[in-house]
């Protein structure tokens, strides 16, 4: 089959790798309807993130289960599934605390190379959620997106206790701060302050509920996020970005009291625990339990309640997955989709 | 009035100060009944914390009020009140959502110096609570103790979200801790896990509703903490020291998706944002507002439903502050009440 591959910096090749295949009873194997380049994926690509030998790449995928092995109940074959960047047995004692992406017998999909045309499932009853019927081509990039940046982006507003009344700021403008800002909405918050400097996102951040746009960041947005918020900071604040700079904005941007909910992967994070002690705020994040949302999300995509798809504004055939990876890295795209 | 102050690192006297008396139409003057030595007036005293001349010391407080500015309306002279380290509005936004150590008008009592026979108490409205009527002798310790000692542990296991049937840690076996036992067993908790090497204090932790006690620190006592909880770690872990080590081991102490409740002020502490992230834990703390808990610590200490001031193992006149000072250091006393 074909996949994507990364044999150094900047260096992604599409080639044929080994089919993908049952391996243990507890597989399925999926045909992908499609997939895409995600911002983690950029670490290693720019080299910050070490890779050791060619390493097949991605982790979000939906497609239709061709297969699975002899212990799989939950799905089967002809199905249509979403699934996340973990898989995970969904019957653990931390999964049932809807942390999945922390099972215990949790395991990375990111190994096993989702951009490709085949995908092996470890855990298949616990990781994968089938759509009521095979969903109609347009909602395809909007299931794709609920596999990890819509996942994330909710997971971040849950963890920052978004609600009704309260005041949300979203540090972070790529694919997922974009989708807490549609959850935010979502789950009621009266005013929402999108952070971004590049007007194509602004523009989507105003049409998922963004009321107020700050495009400083530092302490210069800080001082922006307690403008609009009576000195006080906001109640809770989405960090989607990843970086010393965005958890130190998050965290002095967030009232006393307040919720920082934090879904950027950390590199070279230091957070002072001083500041933090006086701060008085919660934090809370992670890498998404994307699978406690998945039954939500996919009702209200099938209901067409949520459009997360538009993060997706470049769609290349998976052969051009080369050039989905520069176009990301420029920040020509948002979000890639590649189609198998 | 008498008072103690620091001269400089292990240099307490207690000498003539200028009386306590009205500044503000918003204060209060008390005659305290009882004052006692914290374990943060111990990072000044061991010279970690600069002091920038003499500074009279102590922010634990009860008495009797003696006088009231012009605007102060909610107490009045002749009652017994209890009050906490921040003086606060308890009106503003932040105060309206329980974080009244973070008040905008908040002021630190402990400069104005606590271990004295009188004291001056900014926004006496929002910061005193009064008994329903003057105390018995006998629960004088227990009052003093929720000004500060006994709110703070509670603090820690509210933010750690101690409840029915969960397992919870106490990293930290001074008062703070001991009380976040007690605390914890108010709230429920099914197994109680106090870190402690000091034969008094596990016997005071036991009574207080310690389950369990672990002796080792650092990894040894996460290993063990793990080795309680199937490996998954506590549910809830309040954290009662505030040096890197004992932050760490509360982290790593704490199952994905559980909460670490924080009070032990933070000295040099430097959070790992990666280990953090991937931790899963939910983290949160710093100055307890006691403030919030006043009213139900009063008044189930005066029900006689709990016993905090079993934390006070040595009771000195003021005049001997430095002694108490000297105990408390070599740990040959848990915590100090100073009568003036």
């Amino acid at each position: 089959m074909r996949g994507a591959v990364l044999h150094g910096p900047g260096d992604v090749r599409v080639e044929e790798r080994a089919d993908a295949r049952i391996v243990l009873p507890t597989d399925a194997v999926i045909r992908l309807s499609a997939t895409c380049v995600c911002g983690s994926d950029l670490w290693p690509y720019r080299g910050i993130e070490a890779v050791s030998g060619p390493s097949p790449m991605g982790h979000e995928y939906v497609g239709v289960v061709q297969e699975v092995g002899s212990e799989v109940r939950n799905v089967k074959p002809g199905q249509f599934v979403v699934g996340s960047f973990f898989a995970s047995d969904n019957t653990c004692p931390i999964c049932r605390a809807g942390y999945q992406s922390s099972c215990v017998e949790r395991e990375p999909v990111g190994g096993l190379g989702a951009q490709a045309e085949y995908l092996r499932v470890p855990l298949a009853d616990g990781t994968l959620v089938a759509t009521p019927e095979l969903p109609p081509d347009d909602l395809v990039p909007d299931l794709l997106a609920a596999s990890d940046v819509l996942g994330t982006g909710w997971f971040g507003a849950v963890a920052a206790q978004v609600g009704p009344g309260k005041t949300v700021a979203v540090v972070g403008d790529g694919a997922v701060g974009l989708l807490a800002v549609l959850a935010a909405r979502h789950f009621g918050a009266e005013r929402i302050i999108a952070v971004s400097r590049h007007e194509p996102r602004q523009k989507l951040a105003a049409h998922y509920g963004a009321t107020h746009i700050v495009t400083e960041r530092g302490d210069e947005g800080v001082a922006r996020i307690k403008d609009l918020t009576d000195g006080l900071g906001a109640h809770s604040v989405i960090e989607a970005v990843g970086t010393q700079e965005s958890m130190m904005q998050a965290i002095r941007s967030t009232r006393a009291g307040g919720h920082v909910g934090y879904v950027g992967v950390a590199h070279g994070v230091e957070l002072p625990g001083e500041e933090l002690f006086f701060s008085h705020v919660h934090l809370h994040g992670g890498p998404a339990p994307v699978r406690r949302f998945l039954p939500e999300l996919i009702d209200l995509i099938c209901r067409r309640e949520i459009d997360p798809g538009r993060v997706f504004d470049l769609a290349l055939p998976l052969e051009q997955a080369a050039e989905g990876y520069r176009a990301m890295d420029e920040r020509r795209a948002i979000k890639v989709l590649l189609n198998p």
